[in-house]
């Protein structure tokens, strides 16, 4: 079978799904290959199932730190058959009719690159007029100390349909603090073991919170902890850390970062290094050859025919930036199509990530940590407030503790980071987003009064310390 | 007693102890003047209480729609123990310490002007020697029907430390709506009867579904009636109502409206109408004389001394309006005090006013209706998405139903309002406060990403509904 499309599209991730929507829009036939689920990673074992886990446990918590609400609990064979619901039983029926209603074809098996603008799924040969593009995410990486264990990696850890009586969590990452979050609330004693701090590209008082809640909730958290050696005996693993102590547990979740999935899609075929991150310009082509000297990336080749977006390219690993990359790229290789160049191209994968984390208390972030703004050259100044005293916040809940962490850039007064940890905050965050794509000066956002009694109040209160 | 400051501020709500903070800080010494309690309405019979018998309702509902969680109940008692704490048992200790941390000065008593830069209180005569502030707020309005039946007012519907059997709101507004649905909640037959619809200033979306929150948690709405006769009879009121039907009820609440409290301030003094709402100038400078004909207001007589901010002024009553009015006041009479004219004026007041509604579901709006905007001239664009469709809202809650509108004036490609109802949407007002004040055009806003999966995600809907 051979068949040519404008576009192909190798992951049917929410990426891929986005690059194909974005490009059919634009004129183009275009085909995505799925090895696996269509809806991908996001869908059956990230995103979806993790939050569908956290939700519960967050809400029973709200209501059982307010005085006036009793009695809330957790029946954990409910919560996981919520969670089977939002993974869809992990079956993509619903997804495959969308991608039809899309008028995007499908090709199930896995794909490999066999050279410019071809794409082999099995005996089917695709090949592109436009261009082919890369959306394959990212998988867990597995350190070796863990590997004769068989760990959970955060696919097991999402969609188990069993409670571990004990689990230990090696990493202490966003997959690691919210697993940790989700298992100890659902009935696990959960043992989360991290080499440094928890959540460690953020400001410290982040991670901080994290631990706090986790031990509250009644974790052990142990950081500055690596795992030396593991072995598992009559179900039992046992973990030996080097501080000379050892963990017991049912189940090891391996928490501890992700490989991009291109070690098996025919790189080799484009010059290009199998299981490598494929780095890209900003409409998501791929950059070919090697890093120009110096640090001027429009030096770098391009191809004309090759996209990454989403995880792969290793800019953001987060759905929604994968999608607002997907979009981006599907545009782009539509306006070029048409024999233009495209008028949106990214923006905002390098300086205006944002990020909510879902653990008791929440986390979440956007844009530059101070130290990233420094080392970019700003001029910084760092505001910071105590959520709880934020009436909003103190009516939310009894015992509301959080900070707020703006970082001001004081040659331009508009903010290019923000970090807010308590309950509540993953709703929080987007204001801020809006702030630092809108490039919206302090002066200006004086005038966007929060509403009163709400968290959101935080606003006037960063605003007032910085001297507004 | 005579006394001399820079400026005296009548009435210690929350506008007035803002204009006297900012006061103080611009090194003005300041007086503020009290009849009632410091921290005025707000503190004790309005946002706090209300949002203290509110928020555990809300908490408990949240709940008891999620799967996976049960038993979640409210305990009326407590609730209302609750509430008597977020309104400091009806006691000032707490405010007043925060005038003396703040070097204001405290007279209390009520103040009437008496010409001039003076003020009484008592048989103490107030000098200013730069200002005299008017922030007496506002009082609830009884209608005559309801005069002769003792109606509560907010008041006793925020304070009331039992839970009526059966509760009678007149008013549709978002005191009737809120109080229906905190009192229904708590163990009262609610019976809420509105003129018109409810929440009418609200595009319709937002009134119809606290009408359906509220029949769904068994509250009586009855829309388009209006009281004709009320009787009360051994403890039972009896209200007919135009329709020929009749209401039985153990209490009345009149939430029919506000007025100002400037009845007798001594506004005859200064040449201005008792009771009258007081027209400022964007630095709430009182207007005086006869509004100009036609509408530049440029052409209206201000007064060189007094100012009015906060309800009294009519702009917008809500708190946090009346502090944002209340720190412009007070910086720009420090600003004149120095002689000079102030930078930061209200840019806010008319066009970006945000307001959050914590019925169930919430409602949050910010800046202009489309008809609003349509009056103003503007060449607008309505789009609108389901919010229950985006995926952290069906995380949120397994039932969620929920609306976004955003209008946009398609000559500046910038949104001037946003209306959300749904659960939690009240966080979410702030973003589109932001994105309105700070005159983000859309094709900015495109690189503001929402984080996956929370609500916030309504923002990328709207835009690719619009077109983006």
């Amino acid at each position: 079978m051979n068949d040519t499309y404008d576009v192909i599209v190798i992951g049917a991730g929410p990426t891929g799904e986005n690059v194909a929507g974005r490009a059919v829009r634009g004129g183009l036939s275009t085909v995505v290959v799925e090895s696996e689920l269509v809806g991908g990673e996001c869908s059956y074992w990230a995103c979806m199932p993790s939050k569908a886990l956290l939700r519960p446990v967050a809400a029973a918590a709200a209501a059982n730190h307010l005085r006036g609400v009793t009695g809330a609990r957790l029946d954990a064979a409910q919560v996981l058959k919520r969670r089977d619901s939002f993974a869809h039983d992990w079956k993509d029926d619903r997804q495959v009719a969308w991608l039809e209603s899309a008028h995007v074809d499908l090709v199930r098996g896995p794909g490999r690159i066999t050279g410019e603008r071809r794409v082999k799924v099995g005996d089917t040969e695709l090949t592109a007029r436009q261009a082919v593009v890369v959306a394959t995410g990212t998988r867990a990486v597995v350190p070796p100390v863990l590997a004769e264990v068989t760990p959970w990696t955060s696919r097991e850890a999402t969609s188990s349909h069993g409670v571990p009586g004990r689990l230990a969590i090696v990493g202490g990452g966003v997959v690691g603090c919210e697993m940790a979050a989700a298992w100890q609330a659902l009935g696990a004693r959960v043992t989360l073991l991290a080499r440094g701090g928890l959540l460690d590209r953020l400001p410290r008082f982040a991670g901080d919170m994290v631990a706090q809640g986790l031990r509250a909730a009644g974790a052990d958290v142990r950081l500055g902890v690596s795992v030396t050696k593991a072995a598992r005996s009559s179900g039992t693993v046992t973990l030996m850390l080097d501080d000379g102590t050892t963990v017991e547990a049912d189940e090891v979740l391996a928490a501890t970062g992700r490989a991009p999935r291109t070690d098996d899609i025919g790189l080799e075929s484009v010059g290009l290094t199998p299981g490598s991150w494929l780095d890209v310009d900003e409409t998501m082509r791929v950059r070919t050859g090697d890093a120009p000297a110096g640090s001027n990336d429009d030096d770098w080749d391009t191809s004309d025919w090759m996209y990454a977006a989403g995880d792969v390219n290793h800019l953001a690993l987060l759905t929604h930036m994968g999608k607002y990359q997907g979009r981006i790229c599907g545009d782009a290789i539509a306006a070029r199509a048409r024999g233009g160049e495209p008028t949106v191209t990214d923006r905002s994968s390098k300086t205006c990530v944002p990020q909510v984390i879902f653990t008791l208390p929440e986390v979440a972030a956007v844009g530059l940590t101070d130290e990233q703004a420094r080392d970019a050259g700003l001029r910084t100044r760092v505001v910071e407030y105590d959520l709880g005293n934020v009436a909003g916040a103190s009516l939310l809940r009894d015992d509301y503790t959080g900070k707020a962490q703006m970082v001001v850039d004081e040659d331009r007064t508009t903010i290019v980071g923000v970090t807010l940890a308590g309950p509540g905050t993953g709703e929080l965050i987007h204001a801020a987003t809006v702030a630092v794509a809108g490039e919206v000066p302090l002066d200006k956002l004086w005038h966007a009064v929060p509403s009163y009694p709400t968290v959101s109040e935080i606003w006037l209160r960063l605003l007032e310390t910085y001297g507004l």
